[in-house]
């Protein structure tokens, strides 16, 4: 008998921890291998983006990787040459206001810390990486149609081989991948300058007033990038050597003492000594993409295993999280039988499109980081006090939404709604035309009093990471919509309603299963439910003021009743970050992983209903509503 | 040889353990031991106030708190008899908008969770709770100068027997204390009337909209407390018997069935019913306060053995916790030679008003709760639709600030200033003249800027509790002040100064130690400071605007830049809350245990630094300064 699984993950780094997170929560049979034999034990990926923090709360981790105390990077100091050495010439914050972020900075921890939360956090489901395995072989030969990829394994030693069957197959291998080998995908290389660097994480004592920030140092001596850590600790950037140094050799290195006098040299006048050394490593980056992140929707791909580039801009680990939630709802959507298994296509052409963005933007902020900018002498005759912002501090401005996570923009497609969708139906309310909402990216953050105990809450947060969309009702004021919440519940009812058609069925009919004290999917795992009332929390009766339907997601009931400075004069305050009319509300779907799908008008009679079975339908593969139930 | 101990601490409850925690923390040797054999395995203390959860943040608990995941009370929701039963008449905050508070509400946890917490720390810096073990004897015999109290101790099977010489007893042992019986201490009864009170914990499934909310809930059949716990459980508190019933019995019991039958016929017309009873105990509840703390300084109780009151308020534990670090910093500063042995006198004085307060308040509201409010049909004919507010809901009110912790105000004496204290200096600013910093009570919470990395913070964590007093050196317009403090840094880097006089003494003159990377103590143990800057963060340079003696404090420089809703108009929000000019600023010192000291103003030359060491002369009973010098 040949062990099956449901997913076979190889590699334990980020991508596929995370994925491994989100399967093993929602039930899923698991085997995790990876080749080192322990986790990460220091070094390596350190900076988690705001996004990513927020993902990272939705699925209850944040609080543990807080508990590490790692450094926060609110801002970034840039310092340029000077006649005396360097000089600082300005700072900018890390994660400006414009963008609203619960969280506006970047969480610098070790990756070992950051895998541990996500080890103990599956080990709590059941799943062990097995350790230190590695993959030898595998194949979609279809033989078990069900679990249709054989995958061979071994103990890197040799000393033990294992065949199993699995449903899925993801390389979370990183920039050395042996699935991506095997399949023949190729990497494309969008610069062709490659560059050899050196890391350093220490202890340090120093006179450099910015040591606890993030600082991109320019001096006549060279180009440093300096980032803080937990545990007192400062981490180094330095460039060894560029593909278009005069000399330029792949293999070139450096010792650490030879590092450290190089920054000693670019700090003057200021100084600095290690009292320690944590780590310290000299690797060569390429930009790479790979042209396809899985062939037959089989055997995936994800993280570094589909997209290499510089560390500078502390996307790796983040862009690797992000890879890794998209495909794992759609995967747990595809097997639920909520959604026809062309859902998975999106995954390379939403994930794709980002790491093709992230590439762009790293290597024009790495040729400019690279750049000599002219020393303070040169530039004495410019005739203001102030220097000119050059086009690196240009660049790093213009970034900081992408940097910080927020920017990810999935294009219109089935599951983001665009003026192009399969549904069109009136009720559709497109990105800026009734809605700041735009289907692809984050739902825009908002606080809520919960009605049941008037708690303070985080509404984007209120609906954990478990697999099922998210339908946010806006529902205005209650006494304008209760003829619409009525006529919503009423066909939504429908059994043939994206709502009731994915209802939990029973497999015991005479025992059914207690669903009491369910609060996230009491009638469905398709879908989570809240509704946000214009009014006081005092003003609000969730018996009276809801139909049943909405009432039974008792715990999920808010008002929109907490004074919010990024709209000061709105009376509520998160219809209105919505840009949804404060009176007559409006509903917002969001997606398992937090992107908005699509934004609907609350209205009377079907068709709200209507315009979401249309969307839901195009997702889900059905025909939904009572359009279904006339055939 | 008998083993001798800083600190011999009897009971591992809430009081116990911060002594306990505080103590091992700051290096002291101590034996603690408790009489059950396990921490409190379910039930019990549950209320962690606003204030306390400020006190657990400042130890670094208040995560291992949160990880838990209480429930956390935000409302209170009144309900008074209705023709039908029961109906709600209001609702009000648990810590309304005019206290300042971080964190306002209720955190619900029960005590084992809690002590767990505190436990796991201790046992970080070395101490172990030795259990089951009991105190069988104690005397402070004088006999060893420098460890006067022996202690008698046994295993409570009285198989084992050790006996210790200790510094300092305490006895955290709750109502029945071996020690307080022992030394003749009496209780005093505030109020004659005892009650019976059954408390249950457990999961129900209700259609009472409110049982996620606190409710205190009158009814025809009898009152009843809601109280919502971690685990979507419910605490319900119930009335059995009273001293005041005609059948009074102080022995009268009840069974859960009873208790469940009792709150089913109070709640109707809403339906209740139990999935399970995590725990159910019925208890007499007398008001008592003991007539001393301690009768020598070297034997002190503190907790529920000084002090027995209803739950009803969630007092308790929350009193336990300031009793105990009110007392730890106090020995640790006479120990460290920092302070007389009369400082200690001031835990009696200071403690004992708080727990009269806490009598008199648990007395009226106690007798309210009890007291039965006329049914809706007997107020027929009150004009309002509005039910008149009861006393029970006006005294409610009137005590959000003394209930939430922050009502906790120290009268004047050696260490809180005020107009009759031995220290006059025209610099002192006096409460409403010049600063709105009350000695005696707690800082005001204020949001600040770091300077070296740029974190937004709260001011009043910044400093843990490392058992120093805390400088806040409010340092006004850079431009304005800077000679102020030049004319600061130089007195106080007087030797004889409240500043230095207790400096780091090298053990080994050639080796000193090395306190690089010291944040909060690199100068002296007895002192951390803080300066905060009314100017942009980008503004400030720590080595340029600061002396020496301030800029060594370089993790604790801070801009005074982030805007506040609670005073909208100013540019210095931090300043302004302080009710210290925003170009001028001003000193404000707090004890070490959070409670404002003394408020100086800032100003040229030697009177900042001459009123500091007046104030701090008479709390050290040195003389200090210059006068010193003189001598």
């Amino acid at each position: 008998m040949v062990e099956k699984y449901d997913v076979v993950i190889i590699g334990a780094g980020p991508v596929g921890l995370t994925l491994s997170t989100c399967l093993a929560r929602w039930g899923y049979r698991i085997k995790h291998i990876d080749n080192r034999p322990e986790p990460t034990p220091t070094g390596r990926a350190d900076g988690i983006q705001p996004r990513s923090l927020d993902l990272l709360r939705n699925m209850g981790l944040k609080r543990k990787i807080m508990a590490y105390e790692p450094a926060k990077v609110y801002e970034v100091a840039f310092w340029d040459p000077s006649a005396k050495g360097i000089h600082r010439t300005g700072t900018w914050a890390s994660c400006p206001k414009f963008i609203d972020a619960r969280y506006p900075f970047t969480t610098l921890l070790h990756q070992g810390m950051i895998e541990r939360v996500f080890i103990e956090d599956i080990e709590k489901h059941g799943v062990q990486i097995q350790r230190p395995w590695t993959i030898t072989g595998f194949q979609n030969d279809g033989q078990d149609s069900s679990y249709p990829v054989e995958v061979r394994l071994a103990h890197v030693d040799g000393t033990a081989t294992e065949t199993v069957r699995a449903k899925y197959l993801f390389s979370g291998e990183g920039a050395r991948s042996f699935v991506r080998d095997q399949l023949g995908v190729k990497i494309h290389h969008l610069d062709p300058i490659a560059h050899v660097w050196g890391v350093m994480d220490g202890v340090v004592r120093t006179n450099f007033p910015d040591i606890k920030m993030k600082c991109t140092i320019h001096s006549d001596a060279g180009s440093i990038m300096v980032i803080p850590r937990e545990n007192n600790m400062v981490r180094l950037y330095i460039q060894i050597a560029s593909s278009t140094d005069p000399d330029w050799n792949p293999r070139k290195t450096a010792t650490t003492e030879e590092v450290q006098q190089h920054a000693k040299d670019i700090l003057k006048p200021y100084t600095i000594s290690w009292d320690r050394v944590e780590w310290y490593s000299v690797y060569p980056i390429g930009q790479g993409i790979a042209e396809r992140y899985t062939l037959d929707e089989r055997v995936f791909m994800g993280g570094d295993a589909c997209h290499t580039h510089s560390p500078k801009a502390g996307q790796g680990m983040n862009t690797a999280f992000l890879d890794a939630v998209n495909l794992a709802w759609k995967i747990h959507h595809v097997e639920s039988g909520f959604a026809p298994r062309t859902l998975l296509s999106t995954y390379e052409s939403e994930r794709k499109l980002i790491a093709e963005n992230l590439l762009n933007f790293d290597a024009k902020y790495s040729k400019l980081f690279s750049a000599r900018i002219p020393s303070a002498g040169e530039v004495a005759g410019a005739a203001s006090n102030e220097p000119a912002e050059n086009e690196f501090v240009k660049t790093f401005k213009a970034s900081c939404e992408f940097t910080s996570g927020y920017g990810v923009a999935y294009n219109p497609n089935t599951i983001n709604w665009g003026p192009e969708h399969a549904a069109q139906h009136p009720l559709f309310l497109a990105y800026e035309k009734g809605t700041t909402q735009r289907p692809g990216r984050i739902l825009t953050p908002a606080t809520v009093t919960r009605v049941v105990d008037a708690n303070v809450v985080h509404l984007e947060q209120e609906i954990p990471l478990n697999g099922s969309y998210r339908m946010y009702l806006f529902a205005g004021s209650p006494s304008k919509t209760s003829t619409a919440l009525k006529d919503l519940a009423t066909h939504i009812a429908n059994p043939s309603s994206f709502y009731s058609i994915f209802a939990h069925r029973e497999k015991d009919k005479d025992t059914p299963t207690d669903r009491y004290h369910e609060p996230h999917n009491p009638h469905t795992d398709f879908l989570s439910l809240c509704t946000v009332f214009n009014a006081p929390r005092s003003k609000i009766s969730i018996a009276e003021m809801l139909p049943e339907v909405f009432a039974r997601y008792r715990d999920h009931v808010y008002a929109d009743d907490v004074w919010d400075q990024r709209v000061p004069d709105a009376k509520a305050a998160a219809h209105a970050k919505m840009g949804l009319d404060e009176e007559s509300g409006g509903v917002v779907i969001v997606r398992p992983d937090g992107y908005v799908g699509c934004v609907v008008k609350l209205a009377e009679g079907k068709g709200t209903c209507e315009a979401l079975n249309q969307y839901f339908g195009v997702l889900t593969g059905k025909k939904l509503g009572e359009e279904r139930a006339a055939l």
